[in-house]
């Protein structure tokens, strides 16, 4: 059996030696472009840093090998063309016509199965000057190797970072920790991590993004990359010019999908993936396809989406090696589900994100938990959970959560991306039994925390907020609003006198004075989590108050996105 | 409605102040013997060390409010009778018989719904000098302060632990690292954890406890406790005499049923739990019951069994809660989740241990995995993973894990955990998608790689062999025995010369000698992980080798175990 496979990076190296494990016997050709392979991508960032000493690492095994054609050949019997092109697909003849590109001589390479993983290109955006001297996207490690030589160089003063999206958080550290270049980021949707995260944790990243000295446009109308004799030197918006000696492009990628649709193979019209089935053969069963270049089903909405993630192309190459090996397994779609170190925060996510949800048309609502994901001896920080469901059904329809740099947010996202793929429902989430000791987690997970107030919205047990509606009637001091604080007197201190109708009045104080407040005025009840907000709505609405909120999150959350509220 | 609960620890407390808020109008009742109520009984390991430094932050809300009868009273709306005991219910007049231990009167306090939630006492071992002064268990905040007390007194320069459980395993760093003393542990079975994980990781544990000064005695066959003027002056083993001044049980606990079955409910005379049914209702229906003194269904196994834990106490308490105030709710079992610092290794498991699930009748069948769990930049070292499987069915029956101190192990075992109700197979893990960044794990999560591991079992990939074997015959010079070791040369050099039937041929010059190895000798592969070995051991078997074999883990495994193989 031949079995040829174009692109030599995730999906294509793990299908490559799979296949040659399972049938030795096997044939195997890999193709790619480039001669530096097989390498990991999502470990750009941290060569950037210099955490990544020599790119060399980003290719190099456990045990110190360089994965290069070489490598391939003796180690895992498989011939590696680098700096190959293939150019085109014959199907009638079963062969790929390739162009090496060291002498342009061209060759036609037989096959029985063909697999494409061809990968992603950086989707440039449209605008004036993005080929300038000095504009990158950290599509490859050519390009992270320039970016660093010029750090390296001490030249560079000013980035600019086009786009707020994984990569474009993920590099910011690299710029303002280790070399200590002033960053500004422009996004043009009005957060970061659009369609990935919801404003209300968005917010949060935003927030800490400022304070660590980052100079963030929202919202940003980019109009041109301007230029002097060929050498970037700013960023043109609609209102404003921010100067650059570097320009990192981080606007997304796209298919890379030319050589699919040359051949004739169906690529998607709309998300521009090559179209596969569950068992990853594209409209030719000779053909396969995988990693980046395909579009895969998203679980939740049963819509062909792009996921284009390291993760998915390697459990993409196993299941393709498996079938071309006369084995069956099936790539039954993605939950979407990821996680990023930002400075010190981790921010992940899987399924739908609230505005997604919505989008899709689901009748969805949210839940948002504010915690310390241990306790308190063994705590970094506060950690921010939301969890996204239909109203309907009380189905779970996505979860995101923002905390200190621990596996805490990756815990959190292992147990609900595990289950997702059954259509979980909120009360599945509250009887989860997740491991417990005081070092790790509260005695009840902050899932099943998050979930508790789920169904408590879900039963209408306290009616929510937005905190930015409490903030504008505060803000002109509307006189049918009336805060009442149920923090302690020392947790209040900070908000003391700051609005007329925000009172303080503890907690252990509620039930005796329950008689005294006003029946005609909205009572926003606010603490610093919402535990003892939603204990204190309770006594007011058996009290027969009905008027009566609470902004999920507390003064916490609403503090975390930097507004001057404590 | 007027509900009595007996017990304010966790389920109790749990369960009162949820009711309340479900049902503002109920007045609750809670019934305690000790004034130290509503406290954080895994966080007593951590008053040990002094990480808390006063037992109060143990019944400590996060906005520093002691929870006490007063705060019960004035924050919850909950009435508590500290320092009462409940003697005796009388069903039928439906009436609770108190004794009020400061003055010792007695009072009949009547109920329409009774909760049980009295807790575990500690097991105490049948051998004589238990009673001795200086021989504690660590039940409840009282000991926990004499013990401490004792501590800081400078006194103790030797501690028995007598068991290698969960608690016996957590508050060893008390004593080593925070004070500076000498400890013996004695264990009655030959490994640490006996049940909740298996050798092939215990060992690993043992090996590190052995590492910090810890002496440990596995196979432990306690005669006596020897005290002189009634204070403790070591124990005396059936070979042996360790000294102490101070002696800790951990010997496990048993449900607190002395009340239930007084009152003539049903309590299993197989585990001596309370019998309830999925809503925890007792055998009388007006009787709830719940947290350390119920029997509860283990999941897997469809057999009741106790699962004292914190976190089950706090779910069941909640669930007691919605079903008297009229709601539906059920708890369905456990799936045997947990979790355990001990020293710098996080530690824990999931569904059944392969002794336990081979002893219920499985026939069970395990993988071992071996990696760093993220990128070697952002590595504290490397995990260990185990994952028991039904060999007929493929179904996944447990989880182990063994990693460095961060919330790696939590995020496997929520993963785990969380899918175990749905019962699924090997390949549904192989499928998980669980996201991937370099700071938090690999490209495929050390979950995916265990179950390719268990995959390629399940498939008859490789043969495995136990390494105790591979050790025996190295030592016993077995003639048919030859080692294989194909790491690197520089890898190799601690096993140079070792043995005379361990060889190094590296992984990169196997396929072009693959001809030339003994056809007629059981070739072991080893690596230093184990992929490095599968990988050789499929060309080895293309070649019509058969005696081929390989110990999962690799050199890394056993090695950790404090084998002197490197």
């Amino acid at each position: 059996m031949k079995v040829v496979i174009i692109g030599a990076v995730a999906c294509g190296t793990r299908a490559a030696c799979r296949l040659k494990r399972l049938r030795p016997d096997a044939e195997i050709i890999m193709i790619d472009k480039d001669d530096f392979i097989s390498y990991g991508a999502c470990l750009l960032p941290y060569y950037l840093t210099g955490d990544i000493f020599n790119i060399d690492e980003i290719r190099t095994t456990s045990f110190r090998a360089i994965r290069d054609a070489e490598f391939f050949k003796n180690c895992k019997g498989v011939i590696t063309l680098t700096k190959t092109l293939a150019e085109e697909i014959d199907r009638q003849k079963k062969v790929v016509k390739v162009k090496y590109l060291e002498n342009n001589k061209t060759e036609e390479i037989p096959y029985d199965k063909l697999v494409l993983a061809t990968g992603a290109v950086p989707k440039v955006p449209l605008f004036p000057g993005v080929d300038l001297e000095g504009v990158f996207t950290l599509s490859n490690a050519y390009n992270a190797k320039k970016i660093r030589e010029k750090l390296e160089e001490g030249k560079v003063e000013n980035v600019v970072i086009i786009g707020a999206g994984f990569i474009g958080l993920e590099i910011l550290e690299a710029f303002t920790e280790a070399w200590g270049v002033s960053v500004t980021v422009l996004e043009y949707f009005p957060q970061v991590l659009p369609r990935l995260i919801d404003p209300f944790l968005s917010r949060i990243v935003e927030n800490n993004l400022r304070k660590k000295g980052i100079k963030l446009i929202l919202n940003a109308r980019i109009k041109e990359i301007v230029g002097e004799n060929r050498k970037v030197k700013g960023v043109k918006t609609e209102d404003n010019f921010y100067p650059a000696d570097l320009i990192i492009l981080a606007t997304g990628v796209r298919p890379n999908n030319e050589l699919a649709k040359k051949a004739g193979l169906l690529v998607s019209p709309f998300t521009g993936g090559i179209v596969v089935n569950e068992r990853l053969q594209t409209s030719d069963p000779d053909i396969y396809a995988g990693g980046d270049c395909i579009e895969v089903i998203h679980i939740l909405t049963g819509k062909k989406i792009l996921m284009p993630q390291g993760s998915l192309a390697n459990k993409q190459g196993r299941i393709i090696a498996t079938n071309i090996a006369g084995g069956y397994a099936r790539f039954k779609g993605t939950v979407g589900s990821f996680i990023l170190k930002c400075y010190d925060m981790s921010i992940g996510g899987c399924g739908l994100s609230y505005g997604v949800a919505c989008s899709e048309g689901f009748d969805a609502m949210y839940a948002i938990n504010v915690q310390h994901e241990r306790a308190h001896i063994f705590s970094y920080g506060g950690s921010y959970y939301s969890l996204i469901f239909d109203k309907k059904t009380n189905k779970v329809l996505g979860f995101q959560s923002i905390g200190p740099f621990t596996d805490g947010t990756l815990a959190r996202l292992h147990a609900i991306a595990s289950i997702l793929p059954y259509k979980p429902s909120v009360e599945d989430l509250v009887e989860l039994e997740l491991a417990y000791s005081p070092p790790f987690n509260t005695a009840l997970d902050p899932i099943n925390i998050t979930a508790h107030i789920a169904e408590n919205l879900i039963y209408g047990r306290f009616k929510p907020i937005e905190w930015d509606e409490v903030l504008n009637r505060l803000k002109n001091e509307d006189p049918n609003l009336l805060v009442i604080d149920v923090r302690t007197p020392e947790e209040f201190r900070p908000m003391k006198d700051k609005y007329p109708n925000w009172i303080n009045v503890p907690y252990n104080e509620i039930r005796s004075k329950i008689k005294t407040f006003p029946k005609d005025k909205d009572l926003v009840i606010v603490c610093s989590l919402g535990a003892r907000s939603y204990e204190v709505s309770r006594i007011f609405y058996h009290e027969g108050y009905e008027r009566v909120y609470i902004p999920m999150g507390g003064v916490s959350l609403v503090s975390a996105w930097g507004e001057d509220i404590k």
